[in-house]
């Protein structure tokens, strides 16, 4: 995983390939090698979906090999979302298929002249870009369908739907899962529609006749992985509520607590929550699909196994389980309380290739604009129908919540850096508000997930309720974050990795016997600091500043039932966030 | 013209209301007042349409006296559009009536819990607010005739239509003619929405039993009004082409520049321009209405005459004559060489209260992005049509060009700070080009018309091609015309105000006489860059950086035929405007 595969979209007489050596970038993977690219190539002020932006995909330094949870893909570029830096990640089975293939990044760069939509086929004897037009506005799982049978079953995919085909800056990028279905996406920040800028409508990959990553050190590193393994089984949340509830586990907690945005963050418990919650869709699951139904991994070497399939009434297949975030967005968001239709809206988002959070976020503004009630499920399903048409509406509520509401004149939009908020609200999660304000990345949980302290007691305590310690806890969330964001681990592993040192240090141990280095926990920190440092420059570089690194006024105005609580970490102690 | 009228729509019990003498406010009139305000009183970072934000409405220092051209009203507040500091200016009556009436100012503050609209009439005995719902969705043209059926024929009226009520991010206010039309608008940068988001739908002035306001030395004034409209007179674009043609004679200069943005700026001379020059128009009118009617004021006291009355091939009224920035962003912006076409768009715009400017240039964005043909006439005047339905594409072209840019994923977009440019070429006039990157109010061609020295040889010469000189040239507008904008005076006097240090010369004397000062250039220097201050100031407080006074990247990638030359000012030199 030495090589970066360098496709030129835009180059004279068709696409061009090349591959040259990290170089540079040598010790980077993941969210670290992206960021790094992205920050350092990219000019700060082009146009994201423009020839000057580069779309960067690239496994995690673990991935490839057998160290379990290592399957996430980082995808980076100029968000067309935000306008700042993006790095995206995504489950499946590409990461490790590209980490065997030997390719630490793919970049996509440059465009075509013409609307052509492109093939890209990579195996290990060669890379193969092909005009295909026949795949134009198919949806993910068509378009797989149609890569597996020209190229088999052993194949993973990453592609775009017809959202990034329509360049909207909700578009995700679909990774296919252990059964080759367009299920784990990269979601966050427009990704997809710089996929669909590039005319890149599909990367199949094909490991075959490639091994498992060796490491430098094979005895020390089956050690490590032995005592990671079992120090994820060993705590509660990784080892038990996420293998049996998967995500979703976290509907009647943040209910209990206040903090679940409902009605496009209008108050903080929804009462339709336990009709959605993990514990109802777990049952439904396993009653439909049978036991086991519920629990079920994202790629090969997950042993968390938080998703699942859920099926319909008839037993027929709909979608992977939703996640948590995505029976919020499209549930209690919009006051939604039927798992049959968020599934359904699941589907069509995972099909058309969207952000589940943006979109539910966008439905929420669009439901308070008065475009329909809240709690119209049909409502909600037939304007993510529009949006795959690609209709006037379509296209508003596909390009986010910030553009819906600018489009509607509407001022409670939940949004930081123009990307919607998750499913916690700030006033109730400070600590959560902070990462949302000052994350590079726009609102996102997953830049610093102090739930963790906040609610669920992990990593320490911090109340959720008051500003003090939130600074320092989306902090070290931050820091800790982008590092095993550049390992390829699921993010879930932090759970452990926070609360047990033996099990952070069984992953240092598991890097340094695979690379032959010796890191500390101290490099790991100053790994999480660079990361950062890059995506701060690009994103001031990029016109970012302290001013863009807040919460909409409201949030600071309107107090938030039952708690009746505003958000009140003050503006100078955001800014001292990246002060470290 | 002492006292300030705070109208606060959001108290409690309904609208309440106060005045309150200038204060520290005093010497402050026009754009000068309005940014003040602004700047002091509105939180940088509020929503636009939330209740934090003002709406101040401000006759010039000159307005309601006898000073020939002085009909100016500045409205300032936080812009939808752009997110920074507003003044957008218009002719027609209301700013001599509110300056008779004593107001320097009307700052509606605060905003109605419910959706409720509102009329304020204002005479000289009282100020009258009222519900009216029956006015909810009226264009321009009822709400006016609905108020002349109310309170007679000699009020004047500040209006919003539909686009207003709709809170779109082109939103105008109209103001009422000589012939009690609402013709002349506060374009620019949303300030209809703003009105919109106050709940006030019209304010109704009436200054029966008010006297011309009085000048401190009545003999100075009268000698200097005379030698000021002697020199408007002898300048020849404000004694002859502007009166002749109006703005509208500028569509055969620019187009032989090269500098004509045809087909969204894709090129710089329109092959159909003859057939919507001011000569083709002013034939038209005078051969419809009957000769004179292509020469008109658009309020007392105006004697440039720069407008004129468009009718159809029947003779019956369609629109005042459309001014060239229109007959460009609907016509030539659009590929469309019909001026019957244009004059019913022109109509439409006044009547849903739109930005011409702004709604061309989205039109012209949403033809690149494949919803209609450029040139199709029709389907541009559909497309207005939708805006004033509030359908979901008419919301999106209804927010402007930089919306539609991003809702439709288009690159060549057309705007400085989200608003769209006027109808020049920035690679072609390049002074312009700095204005537009630079000027507080996003891309605007009145902060700082550079098109005088590059073009119209007005001022000095300075090479429209090259770079060199065009930073200081927009420099010097821009405090020029920041201190023009504070005196109610029309900018069109700048033309002989630049040439003729004589007629300059009379301006400040009847500042002077009228005020009992004595004011040098030095002074009126130092006015414009204290406005400008002000309005810095507060866009950087609200998040603006350099990195925001630049033009869209491909300005400097892709060529403009004929000329074939690209924006060339670097970015550094930018930073130095205001520099001085």
């Amino acid at each position: 995983m030495d090589q970066i595969l360098r496709i030129n979209m835009g180059a004279d007489g068709g696409p061009s390939v090349r591959t040259e050596p990290l170089g540079d970038y040598a010790g980077a993977g993941g969210r670290g090698l992206t960021s790094a690219i992205v920050s350092k190539e990219v000019p700060p002020l082009c146009h994201p979906l423009g020839e000057d932006n580069k779309l960067v995909i690239s496994p995690g330094l673990l991935s490839g090999s057998t160290a379990a949870m290592s399957g996430r893909l980082s995808v980076g570029c100029k968000s067309p979302l935000t306008g700042g830096i993006k790095e995206a990640n995504a489950g499946g089975q590409p990461s490790q298929m590209l980490g065997r293939l030997g390719y630490a990044a793919i970049v996509l760069e440059g465009q075509p002249k013409e609307k052509t939509l492109y093939k890209i086929v990579i195996n290990k004897d060669k890379v193969d870009i092909q005009e295909d037009n026949s795949l134009c506005m198919l949806g993910n799982y068509d378009t797989v369908d149609k890569m597996k049978s020209e190229y088999g079953d052993k194949i993973a995919c990453i592609s775009i739907g017809p959202a990034g085909e329509m360049k909207m800056a909700a578009a995700s990028i679909a990774c296919t899962d252990m059964e080759l279905r367009p299920t784990r996406h990269a979601g966050r920040g427009g990704v997809g529609a710089v996929m669909g800028s590039k005319g890149v409508k599909v990367i199949v990959i094909d490991d075959d006749g490639m091994k498992m990553r060796q490491p430098q050190d094979p005895e020390a590193f089956k050690a490590a992985n032995k005592a990671w393994v079992a120090g994820l089984k060993k705590h509660a949340l990784t080892g038990e509520a996420l293998p049996a509830y998967g995500t979703n586990v976290l509907t009647n907690v943040i209910n209990e607590a206040g903090a679940y945005p409902t009605n496009n963050f209008q108050k903080g418990q929804f009462e339709g929550a336990s009709n959605i919650s993990g514990e109802t869709q777990a049952e439904l699951e396993d009653a439909r699909g049978g036991k086991g139904a519920s629990t079920h991994g994202c790629h090969r070497g997950c042993i968390i196994r938080c998703s699942g399939t859920f099926y319909d009434k008839n037993g027929k297949y709909v979608s992977k389980q939703p996640e948590y975030e995505t029976v919020w967005s499209h549930g209690g968001n919009c006051g939604i309380d039927d798992l049959d239709a968020i599934a359904q809206i699941d589907r069509l988002d995972d099909d058309y290739g969207l952000d589940t959070i943006e979109i539910g976020a966008a439905i929420g503004v669009a439901m308070e604009a008065g475009l329909a009630e809240f709690g119209d499920a049909q409502a909600a399903i037939n304007m993510v129908k529009e949006i795959g048409k690609g209709t006037p509406l379509g296209r508003t509520l596909g390009n986010g919540a910030a553009v819906t509401g600018k489009t509607y004149g509407i001022e409670r939009v939940p949004v930081v850096k123009g990307q919607a908020m998750p499913a916690y609200d700030p006033r109730t999660v400070q600590g959560i508000g902070v990462t949302y304000a000052t994350t590079t990345m726009g609102a996102d949980h997953t830049a610093g997930y102090s739930v963790t302290a906040n609610i669920l007691d992990v990593g320490g305590t911090v109340d959720a309720l008051k500003p003090e310690g939130q600074v320092e806890l989306a902090r070290n969330l931050q820091i800790a974050t982008a590092a095993v964001d550049a390992t390829g681990m699921c993010l879930f592993v932090a759970f452990a990795v926070l609360d047990q040192a033996d099990t952070f240090q069984a992953l240092i141990d598991m890097i340094n016997a695979f690379y032959g280095l010796s890191l500390t926990a101290d490099d790991v920190t100053e790994l999480g600091k660079s990361i950062l440092k890059n995506e701060r420059e690009f994103n001031q570089a990029a016109g970012f500043t302290a001013k863009d690194d807040r919460l909409p006024e409201y949030f600071k105005k309107e107090a938030l039932p039952p708690h009746n609580i505003t958000f009140g970490v003050p503006d100078e102690e955001l800014d001292q966030v990246f002060n470290w």
